[in-house]
C-alpha cells in the first residue's frame, strides 16, 4: 500500500496519486472543543467570517416553524420555490441557477464536468482559497498556480499566459478573495475574460459579494450574461449567517448549469437550508444591520489596528487580514489562551499573518485589547 | 461541443464520455408540484419510503432549540459528540466511523478513493440502487452490471467470477436492496467477503438495515471486524425519518475512514443535522412505533394485495415492490389523478412494478382502495 494509512494483514487498498499525498481537513478550533482543552467559558470564534449577528430571524421563525413529517422529506430542491425567488431577486432566468450545498460543493462539480477526464488542467494564484486546488488534486485534476503580483493582487497577464500555452478547463479566483480579502477590479477581470481562450471557463467565487458591493449588486452578472463561458458562486454562509445549513449557488449559462444538473447528487441541499434561506432573502432588515455592524466593524479595527502600528490587506470583506511582523503561531496560541479564537494563515505560506473576522464592537474591543498586549509584550 | 446543451456563438466545453451519456436526474413528483397541477389538496406521498411518523419529536425539539447563531456556525462533525455517541451505541470505536451528506456521498467518495484515476472498474447487479452505476459514471469510472438470479436474487458465483477476471476496485450491494426489498443471506454476503480478491472493497448499502433487523444490530458489524474490505454505509433518512437532513455514515476500516476524510469537503453534514441526530439516538420509543407501524402496514399491505392475487417482492423493508401484471405508467398516473404519489421502476427495465412505501394505516388502506378500483377496472 503506497500511502500513510494501511490496511490489516494481507488487504490492500490503492488510491491515485493526487489522493495519496493530500492530508484530511484538520478543521478550526472549535468553541466547546477549546472550552474542554483551555477550561475557558467566554469563547469568540473570529475565526470563520461567520456572521456575528448570527442568522436572519425570519429565517430562524420558518425553521421553527417546519413540521417533523418536513423534515422527514427528502428535498426536491428543483422544485422549490427558493428557485424563483432568487432568480427574481437577482434579476435572471431560472435557468441560470443551481442550488448546492455550499458553494465548495459547486467547484468539486465545476472541475468534475469541465476538467475530469479530459488531460485538461485548472489555473488558480497564490494565496487563493486552498479549497480549489484541494479539490482538483483530489480527483486527479492538474493545476497551476500563479504567483500574485508586489501588490498582493492577481497578475492577469501572468494567468492570460498560462491559460494560452496549456490546456486550461477552469480558472478560479475568488473576487474579494479570501484569505487576504483583497478586491480585483473590474477591470481587470474583464481584460481577463476577453483575453481567455474560449474553451476556459472562470470561475468568480463571490462569497463575499455582498461586503464589497453593499449598495447592491455589481458589474459581475453583467459580465455573465456577456461572458458564457463566466461562472459566478455565491453563498448564504456569510451575509445571510446561514453558514451551519450549508447553501451555495452558482450562476451561470444554461448549458453548463444543465452539465452540473447531470452530476450533482438529488439531495444535496437539505430541507432546512431550503426553507431558511426562502425566509432570508425577505429579510433587508436584517441584511442592511448585518453591513452596517461590519463597516462600523471594520473602522473600528482598522483604528485599532493603525494606532498599533500594525498592517493589514486592505478587505472587501467580513474579516481582516493582519501582518503581525512576528511568526503567528505565538500570537494565536496566546488568544486562545484568552478565548479568542482567529485564523493562523500558515497552510497559505503567510507566515506572520492571522485572518481575524469582523465580530460585534464588544468582540472587536476584546480582540484589539488582547492582540495589543500580546505584541506590546 | 459534442453534447446535447450547448453554449452561445463561439464557446466551447467539453466533458468526459461519462458524463455525455448522463440525464440530469429527474425527481420523483412533489407534492406541492401534483397539487398544482391537478388541483388536489389530500396527497399522500408514497414514493420515496420516507418516515410516515415523520421524524423523532426528540429531534424535532432540539432543532427548535437551535439559537440563530448556531445556525450561523459552520459545522464541526469531527468535534460533534454526534461521532462518539453514534460509535458508542454501535458498539464501535469512532475511528471506524465517518459522517457524511447521505450515504450517497459516501458512494461518490468511495468511488473516488478507492477507483478513480487507477484503471479499475466497479462492480454492481442489475436492479441494485441506480446512484451506483450513475456515480460511476459521472467520475469515468467502469461498471459492470450482473444479472440477478431467477429469484431477483443476487448471483454470487456471477459477482465472484467477474472479479477474479477483471481489476475490480469495489463492489457495490444494498441489502436489503433497493428498489426490489429482496434481502441477501448471511451466508451469501460471506460467500462473496470470502471470495473477494483482498485488493477489493465490498461496500453493503444498508440504508434498510433497522427494518430488516428490528431485534437490534445484525451480523454485519462482525463480519466488519473480520474483513477489513467490508465497508457498512447507513442512513438517517429511513427509520430515523430524517430525510430533510441528509446525514448518512459509513462503518469501515480506520484506513478506508482515513482515505475518505481526505477527500471528504469540511462541511457537508449541515448543523441541524448533527443536532436532530444526536438527539434522535436516543428517542428509541419513535424507534420502536416506527418499526411495529411498518410491521402493521406490510401485514395489511400484503393481505390487501393477497387478496387481490397481485404479486409482490418478498420485503425486508419499509416498501412493497408490486407486480401491476401490466404496464405501470397508467396505473401510476391513475394513481396520481387520486393524489397518491408512487414510484414506477422504468429506469430500472422494471416495466411492470411500482415501489409503493408503507404508510400509516389509512394510507395504506386508500393505496389499496385505489389500487383495487385501478386493476380491475
Amino acid at each position: 500500500m503506497d500511502m500513510d494509512s494501511s490496511l490489516p494483514s494481507a488487504y490492500e487498498v490503492t488510491t491515485h496519486p493526487g489522493i495519496q499525498s493530500l492530508k484530511p481537513y484538520v478543521p478550526g478550533k472549535a468553541i466547546e472543543e477549546l472550552a474542554r482543552e483551555q477550561g475557558l467559558t467566554d469563547i469568540i470564534k473570529l475565526a470563520s467570517n461567520e456572521n456575528p449577528l448570527g442568522c436572519s430571524p425570519l429565517a430562524k421563525k420558518a425553521l421553527d416553524q417546519m413540521t417533523v413529517h418536513q423534515l422527514a422529506l427528502y428535498p426536491s430542491p428543483l422544485n422549490h420555490p427558493l428557485y424563483d425567488k432568487l432568480a427574481a431577486q437577482l434579476g435572471i432566468d431560472r435557468r441560470h441557477v443551481i442550488l448546492s450545498n455550499g458553494s465548495d460543493f459547486l467547484f468539486w462539480y465545476l472541475l468534475t464536468v469541465l476538467a475530469l477526464g479530459q488531460d485538461k488542467c485548472m489555473v488558480t494564484h497564490q494565496f487563493a482559497f486552498s479549497t480549489y486546488a484541494i479539490q482538483a488534486q483530489t480527483l486527479g485534476i492538474p493545476f497551476i498556480t500563479i504567483p500574485v503580483d508586489k501588490n498582493y493582487g492577481i497578475d492577469i497577464d501572468a494567468m492570460l499566459m498560462t491559460c494560452q500555452k496549456h490546456a486550461v478547463a477552469v480558472v478560479f479566483i475568488a473576487n474579494p478573495n479570501n484569505p487576504t480579502g483583497v478586491l480585483t477590479s473590474k477591470a481587470d477581470i474583464l481584460r481577463l475574460l476577453e483575453g481567455l481562450p474560449r474553451t476556459t471557463v472562470l470561475v468568480l467565487d463571490e462569497a463575499y459579494h455582498e461586503y464589497a458591493y453593499p449598495q447592491g449588486d455589481s458589474y459581475s452578472l453583467e459580465l455573465q450574461r456577456r461572458f458564457p463561458n463566466l461562472v459566478l458562486t455565491r453563498t448564504f454562509s456569510k451575509i445571510y449567517g446561514l453558514a451551519g445549513l450549508r447553501l451555495g449557488y452558482a450562476i451561470a449559462d444554461p448549458a453548463i448549469i444543465e452539465l452540473l444538473l447531470r452530476v450533482q447528487l438529488p439531495f444535496t441541499v437539505n430541507q432546512p437550508a431550503l426553507v431558511a434561506a426562502y425566509a432570508a432573502l425577505d429579510d433587508f432588515a436584517f441584511l442592511e444591520r448585518t453591513i452596517v455592524l461590519n463597516r462600523m466593524g471594520l473602522a473600528q479595527m482598522r483604528e485599532g489596528l493603525d494606532t498599533l502600528g500594525v498592517n493589514y490587506f486592505s478587505s472587501h470583506t467580513n474579516f481582516l487580514t493582519i501582518d503581525c511582523g512576528r511568526s503567528s503561531i505565538p500570537v494565536y496560541e496566546q488568544l486562545l489562551s484568552q478565548g479568542i479564537i482567529v485564523r493562523p494563515l500558515i497552510p497559505y505560506g503567510l507566515m506572520s499573518h492571522l485572518r481575524v473576522t469582523i465580530g460585534t464592537e464588544a468582540q472587536n474591543e476584546r480582540f484589539l485589547k488582547q492582540f495589543k498586549r500580546i505584541i506590546q509584550d
